[in-house]
């Protein structure tokens, strides 16, 4: 291993201090009063023997390392996945990079990578926030670093955020069951009190009221362990032999609910029609293909890298954005309408 | 925004130097001569005060910041992400923290990503390789940290890695196929040079040369628009009605597939078999299932970690461990025998 070249060898090599050599380097000479002669020999000599400033030292200095925390629930998901991806190309394209964690919707695991992202000097936070972390991100607000959330918010923390009108995209979808015919529909998600989750269920709620239907909700608790999520689907739906339509909350729901589909023998939309939220190659490719409310992926990495790129060029003292953006309801063959025998 | 209480916070409040705070809170108190009653007196405060250490400037004083720096080729991808989830679940466990990113299977981006890990003190580096980036990997190794490779490794660079049999998965699968009575089988795959790719094409290439079977090989030049990988497959596959089975060489490739013989019309497996390399949803959700090759990917990301843990517990200058594993054929309906008319 060759020793790397430092500060203080090109200070010693030119008989002056390791500051002035600094100050040359941060382009601050003119402020400092440092002669053009003396920058012009330090340049010279920083060009000769292929000086690299470490980029942390210079973060240290800087206060800036061109570094975006990135924190998805699960990366394992297509949803986060697509976005994290797209959100690391638009920014490596303006010259940040970006590091991505997992936060399995943990609170006490959350902290912790802000702890590490803070202590690594990233200079902006993107979070799909876990529950219970408003103080963190307050906090991080006001030590000025910015802050944008997506695809859900904290209602009781002023910031910027991207998310998806989910009330009205549940409705939507409802509705288009609804018009197709089916009356048993059923809304099967994961429990959850965050901001997109509840919003799903009251889109689904207002359109089932408003055409005086009874509801059939049945929440999953979320498990790493495919097969306890499985599980309690077919046992609602086995215990639940009317229903006629089925809404899935999540495309990870959406995935599980075809494979209990498949399971009990059921024909879609024959015996049951099929919507989920989130649209992916699953849904596109699946026989009949499945109706799906698409997030505008594209639009929605757009967005949060534009707002926060934005912070960070000026500063942080700006009006908060809070930016909704719309689905579009993908009609395919799993949810149309099926002339029943009387 | 509260001041954060630092080292020098405490030593003026105790009268004593910021260097023997820092000795005892580094637990060199006995080695630099440091009274007991003093080292009592400074814990006590640190306590009462809640001051707790950078964890940046504790790694540049330590060496070691609990922090593994992850490259694959693509975080969309679902081989990646699912490998990405479960190392990020295995490392956490040990304490570690997993920051990621894409390297595109671009070099120059990969050497840019490896400075940003070397700057913020990673530990350690796992690292799906793209080409020609042999003399980064050298150099990190000799500077001491250790490298995992996985799905692919440089034939030059003496280093851990963890890969699948790549050419004994597509010779079986090619010989399953030939076994259901196809003989015009194509290969359809990602034009390149790393290991596991041409690897997959040998596998395919000795299973048809000892039937005495003609090849069909078909590469596709990667592209992140779909468009542009689904036009050639479809060119192909269409000059060439003949074919009546196709191995495709990754997941990405065999869903392309999919949907461009959904295009076509063809119906699997009577007009085409299919089988592809990587088992994921799409495969098993498809009607009917298609036959893949499954890669153990909790065995890989178990394999990977504790590769990188035991280099990080007992320093890099043990043997070289080059570990490959088996995967799985999933014979499912899209490649069974099919009982052609006269």
């Amino acid at each position: 291993m060759t020793k790397k070249i430092s500060i203080v060898d090109i200070a010693n090599t030119l008989n002056i201090s390791k500051t002035t050599v600094s100050f040359i380097l941060n382009g601050r000479a003119q402020e400092k009063r440092i002669s053009e002669e003396l920058v012009e020999r330090v340049l010279k000599l920083v060009k000769e023997v292929g000086y690299k400033p470490n980029s942390l030292a210079k973060s240290l200095r800087t206060g800036k390392s061109n570094i975006i925390g990135l924190m998805v629930e699960d990366i394992s998901n297509p949803f986060f996945a697509s976005i994290a991806r797209l959100i690391e190309d638009r920014a490596y394209e303006k010259g940040y990079r970006i590091i991505y964690c997992s936060t399995d919707n943990d609170t006490g695991k959350t902290q912790d990578l802000i702890t590490m992202f803070r202590d690594r000097h990233v200079d902006g936070y993107i979070m799909a926030p876990p529950s219970n972390i408003d103080d963190d991100v307050r906090s991080l607000l006001k030590s000025g670093s910015p802050v944008v959330l997506f695809d859900r918010y904290l209602p009781e923390v002023e910031t910027d955020y991207v998310v998806v009108d989910n009330q009205f995209s549940t409705y939507n979808a409802t509705r288009h069951l609804i018009e197709q015919g089916y009356s048993k529909i059923a809304f099967i998600t994961f429990s959850s009190q965050q901001s997109q989750m509840m919003d799903r269920v009251t889109g689904y709620k207002n359109a089932m009221k408003e055409a005086k239907l009874k509801t059939f909700i049945k929440e999953v608790d979320f498990n790493r362990n495919e097969e306890l999520i499985i599980e309690p689907i077919h046992a609602y739906l086995k215990k639940n032999p009317t229903i006629d339509a089925v809404l899935f909350g999540t495309d990870h729901m959406g995935t599980c609910g075809l494979k209990v589909i498949n399971q009990l023998g059921l024909k879609v939309p024959d015996d049951i029609a099929v919507v989920s939220f989130d649209d992916y190659d699953v849904f596109k490719l699946h026989s009949p293909p499945v109706t799906a409310i698409a997030q505008p992926i594209e639009t929605i990495a757009d967005n949060i890298i534009t707002l926060l790129l934005k912070k960070l060029d000026n500063g942080n003292a700006q009006t908060m954005q809070k930016i909704t953006l719309s689905t579009n309801l993908n009609i395919r063959n799993s949810s149309k309408q099926v002339v029943k025998a009387v």
